[in-house]
């Protein structure tokens, strides 16, 4: 396999991030030091990464204190990194526009779930790779900006 | 589907633990407040998890100083979740048995790559759950025992 071409990564990056019923994998920091981990049900809408939890919930916590947040898409050979910062929280009841994009890409719909919020990501550098071949040209997006 | 019992799913975990080339999502909290995560290649010996990583990489400097991490093996919707310590730090040439362990299981081999350590990790709290049905009963490893 010859390494991907920093566009082709692009594209299957995006598209990866708008399959129906994908996943994503949410690292946050937590005040006290410790690492919080979770993988929630992802929609890419209006070039944001939307979760949903529950107000309540550590990655909730973690991310209204510090305001960012590490993300993996794929399986661990097929990787899209994501250092994201939090844009808004959302709750689920409050944006319909946001609730349906949300609801049409998962797999499941929020609203009615009590205390739920929509954490609304942006992206601020993107990483992709398969293996130990594509780790250079790794970097697709920096400081919000795609390079390709 | 039933959910699992408490006895298979520890069972199913340990089983996906031992899989030849299987990888780990790491994370791991920064001094500086962020948070990382990185897939790495996973091996499961004598109880303890062991990555290999440059001493000078992120997830080697977050472990120094914070002491702890949180793992997954598995796809999002068959997870298994690791609360695990940093028991030991040794450079790749230091201890033969375990680098033997970790190359034949890992479908790599670190000896020889300058500046590479085994992090071995102690799980002080297990989860395994596939979909919502089985968050119930997830918690398999408490306080780094064994509850089934």
């Amino acid at each position: 396999m010859t390494p991907r071409t920093s566009a082709t990564r692009k594209h299957d990056t995006l598209a990866m991030w708008a399959m129906p019923a994908i996943d994503v994998w949410v690292a946050t920091a937590s005040v006290d030091g410790g690492a919080h981990l979770v993988p929630l049900s992802l929609a890419w809408v209006d070039e944001r990464m939307v979760v949903a939890v529950s107000a309540a919930s550590r990655t909730a916590r973690d991310l209204a204190a510090r305001g960012r947040c590490r993300m993996a898409v794929g399986p661990t050979r097929d990787v899209t990194m994501v250092d994201a910062v939090l844009e808004r929280t959302v709750p689920v009841g409050d944006d319909d526009a946001l609730a349906d994009s949300y609801a049409a890409q998962s797999d499941w719909d929020p609203r009615g779930s009590d205390g739920y919020v929509y954490l609304v990501l942006r992206p601020e550098r993107v990483q992709a790779w398969r293996e130990v071949d594509e780790i250079p040209g790794r970097t697709l997006m920096r400081d919000g900006a795609w390079l390709a």
